[in-house]
């Protein structure tokens, strides 16, 4: 174990967020650089959280009905030629292997990107009829985009993700399952990871290569910049006429199926760290906590070590992840650990309290203390504690997002706000690229997503041109 | 979902066994040939399985202290470079990422073929204090190695799988982790996959490249032919020593750990197959099957699906994996298809035997059946059944290895053996490489592992070169 911690300094948030966050993923020991530039060791408590965000999200898709599979990770170029707009949005990105075996290869491979390309290619020799659909397949897998500038989690060369990926008999079906995905990814940050987002459809330049529908969940960060944090596509018939996936309809004819592919990454990591973290370190949601709950016993009196073991009984009983920190450290030390580490519930035990009868919880976020009596539900008060603690850290960032967002009308005000106070711009937009493209030399700020639900009146217009608006759409610094 | 399955014939597998197996691997839909060379696509059934199997062992491995980690994919060729037996041992296999991010890389990459690199260069930069020893770490990913031979879940140029890599103080701890992790295996294939394995140590020849000692477990499929089915690898101080692993010890003074790597593949799929399979398809093991029990409803009686969703209802309760199959096919056609599938337990319920207070229990690998009386414990009927089906399995595979293995004295019996009922041929060894060379010669034997519980006597010879032998050792033809 690290005996170093105490040292480790964190730079303050408010001083510095791009060091604190580079600092608190060192100090929680989440990732380490590699020697392999761009890339990341994923360390014991980062790998951790990515095995829990999996299973929730796992368990989740499977009860919707999709099932696991796993593609080839290399991929032949001309199976990538074959869908001409995925092919020129990730080539810029692509790792080769060009020579294996001894030898150069007859034709080179890419490492995925994604892997609609495997899919595709897969249904066209697989799907015969209707009968067979719909087809729900996803996969967990690593992935390769040669990115220039790289960021732990945020943006790695490699990152590990989900790719789901089905087919269906209409373009209705497709289109629910599109925005069925989009919502569970909706409720995986609200309801699991307590980020609140919004969520809206990407513009045509800012949607995924070979999409004809890009929607999106997009976060906040405590820096007020935007973090895109998960997509869901509606393909069409791009990839199926493109890769000659057809199926027997009902009217026994020649029909092609409808398409979508969904994913959410290890970027997650990042979004958990830069929304709950704190000056003291990580912050974790009680409820994708990998450890919930550190029992930290004071002094070395078997009766605290029994009511400690004790409690961490009663705890994962019910389901409660709990430990006991037996280790040779004082508590102070072992306090700051559990801290830095974001291990949402501290459990104290010590023997002047045991004797007055209670010991103590101590909440990650607000440092709150509950003394709860030796008789006590302890099972029960952890778990309350651990729901307020969820609904308190998703009002925190709630607050933030809605006090970080903006109605603009001009440039200048984008100009301002981008520059004094980041966050989100809500502004109308006429739908031309070259909008987009001149909103971009503001400090950057790119659209986020067009908000569907927002009317657009007659007398909106757009925010870089003036003409007549089409949609409202969220602006912001992108992550 | 497929309504071909009856007219999928499967080839019986003493008649061909090599078509026998890739007659069910398709038929159960385990896996496919992929438009990517030497790749296979893991399709649902294949997957599920290699879910279960990850389950059950990540379990066991954080139960005994391990943590999982996530090491880059790409190995920069310098770093390979620092242990030559290993980048020797590997470099034919190799394939190489030269083009990256749109342009020719400074320095060409290698597609993990295993990770001892990437672990040991992290332990490096990682390692201070004997306070941090052991590190016990593990990771589940693809790796690639380029066969030219290839065959489902057995030999693929990427499968999947977990390494294990860890650090110790002393060499005897090191060898105490070697062993256990052995053992570890053992158990798996015996008491989860109903498996029996011959556990020993591979000769000089045979063992990993990079290694001191590695350990083996080794199957026999039905065919008699032998698979190395998971090892165990003891490194001394080698790779410490490379990649200048050092820590501080007791006495503080700089020394240098002592390491061990374990791991096991998908190719573990292909031995459930080869192991238990037979001419109507797949059989799994209870303990690993991903969908234990499916129950068929015989007719559309109400009644019938009550009683079916009742029964599914109370096995899932006691976490027995278990689904009702309301598809639209008759039953006849759903007994075929979970039959190739391998369930290990089918319930079938009709109107006419529940009117006669029962419904049936089929055990999959012996067609056994049992009437289970209305008011009976379902629940423990079909674990006792499942608890006899996997005592059986286990039982019929100890048989086959038993009788398959013999004691040979000279060339020319291994030379009928081998033709004529190939099986373990137990044989004294010399130790000289060369006579491994020449037992190779005969019909491709190759040592499988020393026995080192085997008592060497005075009297016996080298089975090749008639010397005093050092060593009794299992011989096979390897798959």
């Amino acid at each position: 174990m690290d005996n170093n911690i105490k040292n480790k300094k964190i730079t303050s948030r408010d001083e510095d967020f791009g060091r604190w966050y580079t600092d608190v993923v060192r100090a929680a020991r989440l990732a380490d650089y590699s020697n392999v530039k761009g890339f990341i060791v994923f360390e014991p408590n980062g790998y951790a959280l990515w095995e829990r965000m999996q299973q929730v999200l796992d368990a989740k898709f499977k009860e919707l009905g999709h099932q696991n599979v796993y593609m080839p990770v290399l991929i032949p170029e001309n199976l990538l030629n074959k869908e001409a707009e995925l092919i020129e949005g990730f080539a810029p990105e692509g790792a080769w292997v060009i020579r294996a075996g001894g030898k150069d290869l007859e034709e080179r491979m890419m490492f995925r990107p994604t892997s609609e390309t495997l899919f595709s290619d897969y249904y066209a020799s697989h799907l015969h009829s209707y009968r067979e659909l719909p087809m729900l397949y996803n996969q967990w897998a690593n992935v390769i985009r040669w990115e220039k500038e790289t960021k732990p989690f945020l943006r790695t060369r490699e990152f590990l993700w989900q790719e789901g990926h089905t087919l269906h008999e209409t373009e209705d079906e497709a289109r629910k399952e599109t925005l069925q995905m989009l919502n569970v990814y909706k409720w995986f940050f609200e309801e699991v990871l307590a980020i609140p987002v919004l969520t809206g459809r990407k513009t045509e330049k800012e949607k995924f290569a070979g999409a004809e529908e890009t929607y999106t969940i997009e976060s906040m960060m405590y820096n007020g910049f935007s973090l895109q944090s998960g997509t869901s596509h509606f393909f069409g018939q791009k990839f199926s006429k493109a890769y000659n996936i057809t199926f027997l309809n009902r009217e026994n004819k020649l029909d092609y199926p409808w398409q979508t592919s969904w994913g959410v990454t290890t970027r997650m990591i990042g979004a958990v760290i830069m929304v709950h973290g704190d000056d003291n370190g990580l912050v974790l949601p009680p409820r994708i906590a990998p450890r919930q709950v550190a029992i930290v016993p004071i002094g070395t009196d078997q009766q605290v070590a029994d009511k400690a073991n004790e409690i961490c009984d009663k705890l994962k009983k019910v389901g409660i992840s709990t430990f006991v920190d037996f280790s040779e450290k004082s508590p102070g030390f072992k306090f700051a650990e559990h801290e830095v580490n974001g291990i949402p519930i501290r459990v104290e035990v010590g023997k002047r309290d045991l004797a007055q009868g209670f010991f103590t919880l101590v909440r990650r976020d607000s440092g709150e203390k509950k003394n709860v009596a030796l008789e006590g539900d302890v099972a029960a008060e952890v778990q309350t504690m651990m729901d307020e603690m969820h609904k308190h850290m998703f009002e925190v960032a709630k607050k933030r997002n809605d006090s970080k967002t903006y109605e603009c009308k001009t440039l200048a005000e984008v100009e301002d706000i981008m520059t004094n106070r980041p966050g989100y711009v809500k502004a109308a937009w006429c739908g031309d690229e070259a909008c987009e493209f001149k909103m971009k030399e503001v400090r950057g700020t790119k659209s986020r997503c067009i908000d569907e639900s927002a009317h657009v009146c007659k007398d909106d217009k757009c925010i870089v041109c003036g003409r007549k608006a089409k949609h409202m759409v969220y602006w912001g610094i992108q992550y």
